[in-house]
């Protein structure tokens, strides 16, 4: 039986949906349908703590559509926009980039540093490691000071590299993260310069979501403590 | 000259609303009005993750008529809705219930026992003590099992109680946090019968709030490490 | 092309093998072949650290005899022995069981409880947690004081059963670890018996394996500070 | 009614108390007379653990003096002489600065950034926020390396600001707090020059015991699990 | 060379000196010699913040009295009072019982369970651990509700063993720690009827001073970052 | 009655042995014999995971040989190779060299810097004390980029001091502790350049086991939750 797992791109740049598509390439098999969505409703990038914000709605109706028309479904995107109303109301899992990728560099047993698009969002990850009880594998936060924008250039790439050397050289980061799903295109050339791995949340959170419907590892209900 | 401070009630019962206008009473004096306003547009009660989220979009659309119009704002709900992007679009301070009462615990130097509606909010309420990095001073938190819609009835004290109980015995707690702003009304019950201060969460951010005022401590800008 | 992933269970008990097989089964593909070994040179059960100590010999050896013949290593026993020196001695990713659920947990934005074979596990996987930073993860860690012996008897699985429910009424867990890759057959039995999740160590751990193969997220070197 | 909160500033240099008076100035109203008292049995300024600790005998010497007089009491003083012990003695709230300022920046979810005297301040800093659960929200603690001497020497300046932007750039400190209630009159200065908000913590300590008056949230005694 | 090492009892009941002299006696040898003395100053027992607060002049008087006149000392109360006060006038180490003991808990590897004279103490015990970093070993503090002076009567034993039960069967305890100097005459029944080491604070803290003085371990001075 | 305290050094040079036993030296006294052994079939240096996890293998059965023939063992090596195996097989003391000195450390109230060999090190020291609770006490872990056999040679102090200053400089490091047996040399010269203390992983270890015999403070059994 081929399984159907949706990974939505929270905002509307089809240049990132297809950026995704290509990160999650390896994943797909031949019981493995995986369908890489653009929400048409969201912002054209989530930079802010509001657009993260504003995009739930959408989601949300978003997913109300796709309700028992899928197994799994991935929030692509470093800021997880919406993970915990979708797990609510889905009885499918539901992985989001960031969570999922802090729990995979806990799962190698390393410490991460994770390259942000701004310094804004660095505060924004650590509040969303501390929730998730997962502070202890990081290793720094660092701004490459891009835009969504500029990621579609190929010059946003020296950037990225002296932001991943001071995580490497003054954190001790053994692992990268690529904070924003939309910087996917650039993995494997900051992972060939600084010979360490790169990760990229979007293959890494579908991969878990997959993980989750051969598992059977629905979506707990809230609340086990009665 | 006086200052105005806004408490936004995000769920949109009138009772909640007059009841947080009777617990924040005590602060208002002939410099600061303070303006106790009930979301129209939110929920009747503010108890999913999609509550939560969804009622966000209204807060932003209110905020906005707002702008310009006060001097700092509180959200008035203990999930602490939209307090990030508020901050995020106005100069002026904001301040959660939930946060704000974490931290007003940890400057009491105490350990603190949260109250909650359902066991469902539990994880939440972790979730947000890990993000501000205050996971050190929660004792506990456990669920007195009522709705919105109880804590309009009396009887309601006896399930609040007995989660106090548990949460002093069986926990350590040496406060208590009211887990809704709409249990404010058995606060003094709840304290008398316990013989430990209950705080109650729209008085103690209605007052960080004041405090911000007095200090002129607007909303730090975001990313501070360039 | 098609990978090849070994999992290695590093006690001699074929029984426990084809267990994990079992376990492992649903993520085999047309590109994945998932070989499930026993170590011939290893122990009945590993239950002490004794056990779990001079078991990395005859490990070592056995991955000497595997290099350049596997694109990525499991070892599915929940002490997770000898992962880092494997980790150290060969180019390609290794995960260890219990390191792998961890982190899995954390990818889901749950607490977790763990089921574990005997109270002297209790204390070992605690430092485990610990050691990789996932300590804010663990809701409880209960025994269900049973022998790997044991777990070839069906009456297993109501001491399993027990601790499961401590650990979701008293510690609040939202999701269960079954603290043994002997323990993998009675994973539905529990998550139909307490309505959440029983994450299978092996499959979780075989799963980022993959994940790491897809992504050519080799090993790090260790020492990213110089 | 008139309340009347007293602040004890346990050094003996005058100047400072005036410091301290002006900074509560905003909160007084005609609900709440504040009294800012000089220890005069204090030593000139609290600069070592030795000052800490020998100024409690007459402070609480003193608060016998004021039991029943009063509404609250807050120690102006960021080393917290003698919080635990008046908590103790009266029923009354009592705050101390240091507490109360790494608390309200919880409130504010923010990462603080301390600026000390001296650099034998910041081990004695970093253990009171580690016994009140608040180190999570500390980015980091740097010396000025001036003395309470200094501070009424407008030259400090400089060497405030060159902390503060340290704990900036280098530590990600999104608001600062002035690590002695003697470097009160700096305030506006280092915000003006710094762009973040600088917090005072004589000011936020009196607003919190203000705050306590208000919702009668008295000191709890010690020892909930019995 | 003899080297002498101070034990001092800050309390004034020498009943509890000569049964800290019994618990050192062992570490006697022919080139140290422990001289345990008794604070006439002290109370009668350090039971309260105050009385902890109020015995640190008497301390230091004292200690101004040995300058020059031991090569170490040790407070053995579980309070700590003075400690640091008297690292930072004497060149010399000083232990206090608490932390010496909560350290060495670490060293074992274990989690410790605290038996404390009254309720009102495990709010200051916790905070202590959480000053120096120590929280990560605790497994617990319970009560044994008894006096100073109960201690001197056999019967207390029963108190102190069901506060026992409880650290080693719900908290999970691997060792036992007596939260009160003078609580070591009990040490041997406890261990002989729970099974596992009874950790007898002044013992551990005198051996530590002994180790500094072997070391030449001298008081570091505050403030490596300058 | 002499008391029997054996510190094995589990490579396989014996001028490490001869410098350990140095270090030791102070603590022998007419009632305590301490035999530093050189495990022969160990390596020439513990560098590598490999060579920790290995090694274990020959420390097992070298302390079958002496089981019943001592009172207490110490691990004399920074990687606490095999320390968890021994405790379980013997019922006297057994402490590892990193464990004991993490614990010192805050039983001093201090942060420590740890100079490591090398970077590959740091991880595993990280991990160490992660497993063992004592992270909080950990200012921060450099490599000197040494090798055992440089330690034979006097220029490598200048690579030692190079770590020491900036453990002390930018990492806030109160006290140091040397990553490595094998540098026990060189702690007198880092102790008098940097002009705080250097503690020596074997003489802690040697102390605190020998406080162990003296409290009959055996390895407690594992598992106190039944």
């Amino acid at each position: 039986m081929t399984r159907r797992l949706i990974v939505i791109n929270p905002n509307s740049t089809e240049r990132v949906t297809q950026d995704i598509s290509v990160a999650v390439e390896p994943l797909r098999n031949s019981n493995l349908d995986i369908d890489c969505q653009t929400l048409a409703a969201g912002p054209g990038g989530i930079l802010t703590q509001r657009d993260a914000d504003l995009v739930v709605g959408p989601l949300i109706d978003w997913a109300e559509g796709e309700k028992g028309n899928c197994d799994a479904i991935v929030v692509a995107c470093y800021s997880d926009p919406g993970v915990h109303s979708l797990r609510e109301m889905l009885g499918v899992p539901v992985f989001g980039a960031a969570q999922a990728t802090l729990g995979y560099v806990g799962a190698m047993g390393c410490k991460a540093g994770v390259i942000s698009l701004r310094s804004a969002s660095v505060a924004r990850h650590n509040a969303a490691a501390g929730a998730a009880g997962l502070t202890g594998i990081l290793a720094g936060d660092r701004t490459a000071d891009v835009s969504v924008a500029d990621l579609g250039d190929d010059g946003a790439i020296d950037k990225l590299l002296r932001a991943a050397h001071e995580l490497i050289d003054k954190d001790g980061a053994e692992v990268l993260i690529l904070g924003c799903c939309g910087m996917s295109r650039f993995s494997r050339a900051v992972a060939s310069e600084t010979g360490i791995p790169v990760l990229d949340p979007s293959l890494v959170a579908a991969s878990m979501a997959y993980t989750a419907i051969l598992g059977r590892y629905d979506t707990p209900p809230r609340g086990g403590r009665t």
